[in-house]
């Protein structure tokens, strides 16, 4: 959302992962933006020549939200070098990159080229907990006195108290023993949730296995109304969201989105089995 | 910046009090409103019948800020009358409301009359820390999903646990015990503070005795320069803001705004003193 009122003037285009998160579309959206849904493919965003030139461009390259994919380095050298091209500046919103269970991990955006016109959003949200309210964003240096004043005046500004504490703790390596405890729970809990895919829905299912994350989806080709499968599994205490209300371009393409992180395995398990009762 | 966002189309006008509160001036330029300086006399905001109809009109009656002055039930009435006849809505910010010296209290716009279009805004940042980042606004009621959903797309969540302890605090009555301690406090100070002007720099300065609040507002007719007074008083360690930034109409009133809150009544004492230093 910062980034988005600073960046955008009524009219700019904005392109957006597709499938993707709302919430860039959502401050896109409110900053006056106009919209361009980039289809993903297994590499991320595919730079779309023919669409119009984009002011800004979000991404998700650590691990694609929703599908989970990593951006390999060919792909992000290629995004680098469109951006220049065009005068475009890049949010690169590393929400979940604490979370890697598989392969290294590839260099952020922001650091493959320092003078690159890149913004790299991460926040506390994930590895700690969403009601701390911290995030942050490294800003290109031209920029660091316009967004102090832009955060002070939007109303942005998060606890100077909470934000010591969390120096603290992260100073004194407590941050990185927590984040790895998660990362091997949390890759316990995706392979679970894999394993009790396959074995109730079997082949009927397909799972983007996502190299990191705390969440993973699952394409369902049989499957034409995932909003309303969305809906009965809710009912019965499942949360999966429909891929089809992920998009920003036109697809056919359907799926759940499904979190594993904050269950146990034993509810992992249910809930798989609830989804089965809900498809077969 | 929330009501603002939500309420404010490009080019809608926006009233706000004149000297008044930069932040709300901010806010509403923020979002695309042209904005109206309205000046304000001994009760506050004067509508300005000639000026163009606005469409948010922004004040703070329980003590107008910078001035401190109180809004009567007469201007309130009156003020209420006028937004309804032109469909305008009111933001209505109790920022201090909680310390109150002298007099009753009067009804806040929202309370007069509960069908009126305003928005009444208050906050934990006073009475609490600024650090806490609780505030709150009473929305017309037709308006509550709206905000709600503006309030989760612009990212201006606050802590769910936060709310919780202060719930918590209120409840046990320890809120009110602490504001009421404090308003003695602060009352001591604000009294302190005006007899070390007095003393000092006696008649060359005038004071706008605040009925509540944190600050006050003083008045130097022979003061043509106050942003240099101001320059120089903070390279002594005295934060005294200059009135002439404050205004947003022309106007050739010169003066300081000066907290006491935050100050031991020996820090006040010897704050005036370098004021006196710095003009007499």
């Amino acid at each position: 959302m910062l980034i988005a009122r600073v960046m955008i003037d009524a009219g700019d285009v904005a392109w957006i992962e597709s499938p993707g998160y709302g919430g860039a579309y959502a401050a896109a959206f409110a900053a006056g933006a106009e919209i361009v849904g980039v289809p993903v493919d297994a590499d991320g965003l595919k730079i779309a020549a023919n669409a119009r030139a984009p002011r800004l461009i979000f991404v998700t390259p650590s691990h694609q939200y929703p599908t989970g994919c990593l951006m390999p380095i060919g792909r992000r050298l290629e995004l680098l070098r469109f951006a220049e091209g065009v005068g475009a500046a890049i949010i690169e919103d590393d929400y979940d990159g604490e979370f890697h269970y598989e392969g290294r991990p590839v260099a952020a955006l922001a650091a493959i080229d320092p003078d690159a016109f890149v913004f790299y959003v991460g926040t506390f949200s994930k590895a700690m907990s969403a009601d701390i309210r911290v995030g942050y964003v490294v800003v290109p240096e031209s920029m660091i006195s316009t967004f102090e004043l832009a955060q002070r005046h939007l109303g942005l500004l998060t606890s100077a108290t909470l934000q010591t504490a969390l120096t603290e703790f992260i100073e004194r390596g407590a941050y990185l023993a927590h984040v790895r405890r998660m990362t091997r729970l949390y890759r316990e809990r995706r392979d679970c949730l894999i394993r009790a895919l396959a074995e109730v829905v079997g082949t009927r299912l397909a799972v983007d296995v996502p190299a990191g994350g705390m969440q993973l989806l699952v394409r369902y080709t049989g499957l034409t109304d995932d909003s309303d499968l969305s809906r009965r599994l809710l009912r019965s205490g499942v949360v999966a969201r429909p891929l089809s209300k992920m998009f920003h371009h036109r697809s056919q393409e359907r799926g759940l989105f499904l979190g594993f992180a904050a269950w146990t395995n034993a509810e992992l398990v249910d809930g798989v089995k609830l989804i089965g009762r809900c498809i077969l």
